[in-house]
Formats: C-alpha cells, structure tokens, sequence
C-alpha cells in the first residue's frame, strides 16, 4: 500500500503536475492532449519559457492542436504556481499527489481520454485506487426531500456495510445523505469536490469532510486553495462517473446538475440507475425522465444496484456476497499480515488483530479498512472477520 | 350505431350465447373451442340432449378435446338457465347481450382465442366497441394510498379530457379513482366486473356503478344476477387487459391482481406501463418489479401514456391530438347528422346541435359521446366542437 500522509513516485513529475494543476482548468483537452506526447516537466519548462515555450517543447508534441491558445491561457497564471517548498508543505500536512502511473492512481480515470485528471490532490486514510474497485456513486438534488434524504442514506449505508465504497460531490442533500449513509455503518466514502480540499466547499459541510478525510477520502482535482467555479462542478462530474462501476440517481429535477453526472457515466460506458419517486415530485421528475427516455435501470435497494454491478463472472446466485476484488497476492507484506491475522469466525478486534501481525493499532485498523474496501473482511459484533469466499 | 338497449343480431344465437353465460364460466377454454366448429346454439342443444349429448353435436365438432369432463360441468347447471322470457325482460330492463359478430363486439377481444368471452352483458349509453377504439386501462392496489389515488384519477381524468376512454375493474382503490377521474370531466369510462351487472360488486359502489351506467358502459361476462367468484377476477382481468390498446398499473404490492391483469396485457401485445412512486412504499414495489424486471414503460403522466400508445403512423409532433378513429364515412346516417351539425369553433350546446341534426336531445348527447370516444369532437366552453384534424 502506498500513498498515506508520505510521497509517491517521482517527485520531480509529481511536482510538475501540481504546478499544472495551478496553470491550466481541470480537464483541459489540450493539455490532455500533449501529456500524450511529452512528460509533465517538459510542459511545465515551455511554460516557463514564455515566448519560445514552441521550442522548448519535444519537437514530436508540437502539432498538437489549440496550443497557441492554451499556453497564452497557461503563461496568464504563471504567478499562482507557488515554489516547491509549498507544495512539499501541503504534503507534509496530509495532502498527497496522485497521478497517472502512481501505485494509488485509479485507472478507471484513464477512461477520460484527453479529459483524464492531470493530478488528484487527496487526503484521507483510503487508498483511492482499492476503494474504488468496487464503488457506487450516488448523487441527487442538492434541494433534497425528507424522502430522498432518507433513501440516499439507506441505500449507501446498505452498499458500505456490504463493503462498497459511496462516491458523491460533498455537496447538499442527497450527496450529504449519501457520505453519511456510508459513514454510519463505518464504511469507505470518497468526496470528490469542485474546490480545493482546503477550501472545502461548502463551507457548510466542514465537519462532514473532517469525518470523510478520517476514514475515507476527500479528492479535488485543484490544488487546496482554490475556490470552486460554476463550470468547474459540471467538470468535477466527469470524475465522479468515471472512478465508480455506476452511478444511482436519487432525486433530480429536470435541469440538475445530477443528470449531467449521469450523462457522463452513460458516455463511459458506467451503468446509469435512478431510483424512482412519486410523480407529484418535481424532485423525481429527472429520475422519471432517465428511466424513461435514457434507459436508466430503475433501482430501488442496495440490492438492486449490486446486481446490476456485479461484474460478469462473479456468482450472481449468491447474494450480495462477492469475492475480492483484489487477490491476496497481490497486497503489500504489511496488508497481507494484517489479513492472516483476521479470524473467519467468530471475529476478532482490532487491537487483538494488530498484535498478532505485529504492527501497530493505526496501521492495523487503516489495513482493515482497505482490506474490507477489497472485499477480503467485514465489521462483525466481535469486530472483523474473513468474508466466505464466494465459492 | 347499435346495441343501445335494444337487441342485436339473432336473437336465436343471442339467446343461446345467453344460455352458455349460465352454464360455462368465464374463459371456458373447451368452450371456446368448440365454438370454432359449431354455433352456439348447437352446443346449448347438446347440454340439453344429456345422456346423447354427443350425438347431437356436428360430427365436426366431437373432437375437441376435454368434451367429456366440459359436458359433465356444463350439464349440472342447466337448472340454472332461465326461460327465454327472462332473458328478454333483462334486455327490456336495459342489458343488452353482446357477442362476437354483433356490430358492437369490440373484435380487439378476439386476440383472446378460445378464452374470448362467449358473451358480454352490457348496460349504459356508450357503444362498447367505438369506446374501447381509443382506451386505457387504469388498475392497481385496492388497499390504494392517497397518492395513488390521487394518481390514478389525474391521469384518469387527463386521458378522458383527451377522448381516451379509461377501462378499469370497478374494484375499491385505483379502479374507482380511475373511473371517477374519468367521469369527472363528463368522459368515458367502461367498467369490466367479475360479478353480474345486478348483482354489482362490491355493494359500495352502487352509486359509482349507477354513474358509469348513466354515460359509460357496464360490462360482464356473467349473467346479471351472478356473485363474483375468487378465480373470476384474475379470469375477468383478460377481458380488461385485451380491450384497451395498453395497461397502466398506478399502485400494486408484489403479490397485487393488477399484475396479472399486467401480465395479460403483455403476453396479448398490449403496452404496459407502470407509474412509480416513493420506494418506501410496498404499494408501489408491484410497479417498480414492472418496470425493472418486465420491461413495463415507466409513465408519470397522461401525455407519457398516449405517446407510447399513439399508433405508427399518428403524427406524434402533434401532441395529444389524434384523428378520429372511425372515419366520418363509416358512421351511422344520424350519427354522421349530429356530427355534421357540430361547429368547428366556437362550439354548441346539445339542444342547438340537436335542433340542426333533428334528433332528439337524448340521441344527440349518446351521438356526441360516442363522437368524442371515436375522436371526432370535443367539449369546450360553448358545448361542442370539431376536433382539428391531425394534418
């Protein structure tokens, strides 16, 4: 396991990355484009190059279309990229840089294309790329109903106790209901946001990101001191869609920004689901209309959203029940110990589990939350135990 | 325009569908296709041959299969048809007997096979056959909540105010909210019972029964005086299900009647769609199971009802508004008079039309409604006017 609280990869690129996480607007297409053709420090140099930024470039990402444009967009905020000691000092406070080719790097995103995050600034005890394996998205309104509410929470805590991790935007309503419901039952949730991770919009939900960077993730695609834009929250979207295997409507007017993320999911290729609603309900009406005119499959449990979810080949037959998503070979020596130290029955604490791996209470308890988050053990009244395998 | 309380076809084959009413019951499928190679009055003959029943049967006829035990059934109740002359006085009292050849026979129910019904009793103004050209069925849960009956007499009304006549089961619940949406806006509604139309099940809603039959239509399979048996409502439901051009389930518990009643309107062809509703509700799993698993249209309104049921070829960018169902040539001479004398704007009232058709008030108001159930007129402010044609 890699990427807690300490660096991962080259620092050289992974600092390059955050400074183009400073110059250029979440998802811009051009710079996807180039870092096709040439690394992240060679972008960041022709920046620096002001003027002849051309022939500072590698001479085979020269064609690339629109960067007349873009590096007069880019050199307009050279200013904000601060010195290197900043940036080593967010990472020291808990912030880590995660970006194509990191060990915690979800792949998934790779999906985007030219679109795919040049970086994920993170925080929070969760390995991204694990607890995303097996992920859900659950978005909705941010005017939420008493009834959306209480179903985005159901259904969340439901998908956490059987070890799915919730990703939703850390916004009002229905993606509050959401990282609660998955929070409640001790599960893994991942906030993507609009703003910075230390701006933490809203401002509203400071706790709530407190509780969701102590035991899951908070995500942002800008670096921690930045403001969230109105068109970066469509952006932000694209993300959401892409780290999980679907994404669950819960309430949606016509015009919500919901539907967008919904959007997305169905142009990767995710399953798109709604759950439905009374049809007295302005607040349903975007659910309604995904079922009826996109083909969203109508959901109305956890139950429902695990079957459409369980990828091809995992035994159908047994419930909502499956088998890692992550093989035991293929975990760290520390994980792996942790794990032989899991009772299958009846259970055991975690104190008691730390001491026969032979590591400490705070590894021993971050290792449990991946494993589960991998689908290798689960809370029990005693306090973890191996998951029966599915076979 | 036929069947208006007074007898049609001949009365021999009439009186014998009659007699079949006492002795088979609903959906016989051995009577049904016996029907395929001899008349009815063939078969009520042979029951009355006891013994030599067989015998008295066209040789073509006596390999049906199952004739044996059929006779056996059909042959112990003969003591319960009546004379001849109380068939008559019930025709007198306003029933009217409706089978397969008769110009008001809506051969839509032909789709039924050998469990078409053998004879419909009728009661009420409305031409059973014009009415049900452009008709919905509304059904759902008895145990209705508020919002489902509020749902089902919205759209109910809705669709009436647009000339579709609503079908329903005239059970507790959704059915009577939708018949008394339908109603309410001085539409068409047709009643299909499991009991005999005297005998009117349930009690309670005499007055709702009285109303349908004042401008509607009343329909059985079973003779007046007849108690509804626990199989003749899911054995009813086809008769529901195969005269409306689709199905709509507003509220149903997983183990509801109405989803049978869906289930035959699926395997006849027929759309069947399903409204959804808050999935905290158990009255609303039934549609919510419809449209997950059956592949039921979800539909949220009327609008959403008739688009899926306009036929190819209706110009569905015309919204709501169809061309008439029966063209103006194929109606009756004083029907096609009352037609004639309905202005295009701003409209009439019926004692004008009626005045300009010469005809009574009385023919003029049955003439108009099954004008407006065939498509070709409207209500407005001023009484009655033209539809617009579709082009």
């Amino acid at each position: 396991m890699t990427g807690h609280g300490k660096p991962a990869g080259d620092p050289g690129e992974r600092h390059a990355r955050a400074a183009l996480s400073f110059l250029a607007d979440p998802g811009d297409p051009v710079l996807g484009e180039l870092l096709r053709h040439c690394p992240p420090a060679d972008v960041v140099a022709a920046v620096a190059a002001a003027g002849s930024w051309r022939e500072a470039l590698p001479a085979s990402s020269r064609q690339v279309p629109g960067l007349d444009r873009a590096f007069a967009r880019w050199r307009s905020r050279v200013g904000e990229v601060p010195p290197g000691r900043r940036i080593a000092a967010w990472e020291r406070a808990g912030y880590r840089l995660v970006g194509p080719g990191d060990p915690e790097w979800p792949t998934q995103l790779d999906d985007l294309g030219t679109a795919r995050p040049v970086v994920l600034w993170l925080c929070g005890p969760a390995d991204l790329r694990y607890s995303c394996l097996r992920s859900v998205s659950i978005v909705g309104s941010r005017a939420a109903s008493a009834y959306g509410a209480h179903v985005a929470g159901e259904i969340a805590a439901d998908l956490a106790g059987r070890g799915w991790t919730v990703v939703s935007g850390g916004a009002y309503g229905i993606d509050a209901s959401a990282h609660r419901g998955a929070l409640a039952p001790g599960g893994s949730t991942v906030a993507v946001l609009a703003s910075g991770l230390g701006f933490g919009y809203p401002k509203g939900h400071y706790e709530l990101f407190e509780a969701i960077a102590g035991s899951g993730a908070l995500v942002s695609e800008s670096p921690p001191d930045r403001a969230p834009t109105r068109p970066g929250f469509l952006i932000r979207n694209r993300v959401i869609a892409a780290l999980s295997r679907g994404t669950v409507v819960v309430e949606a007017a016509l015009r919500s920004g919901a539907l967008n993320t919904a959007r997305q999911a169905s142009d990767l290729g995710r399953v798109v689901m709604a759950v439905p609603g009374p049809v007295t309900s302005d607040r349903s009406a975007g659910c309604h209309e995904l079922i009826r005119q996109w083909g969203a499959a109508c959901v109305t449990c956890a139950q429902d959203v695990t079957e459409l979810l369980a990828p091809l080949g995992e035994d159908q037959g047994q419930g909502p029940d499956r088998g890692p998503v992550v093989p035991a070979s293929e975990l760290d020596p520390v994980t792996r110990a942790v794990l032989a130290a899991v009772p299958r029955r009846p259970g055991r604490g975690p104190a008691a589990i730390a001491l026969m791996a032979g590591v400490g209470l705070d590894t021993a308890v971050r290792c449990l939350g991946l494993l589960a988050a991998a689908g290798h053990v689960e809370r029990c009244e005693q306090g973890w135990r191996a998951r029966r395998s599915p076979r």
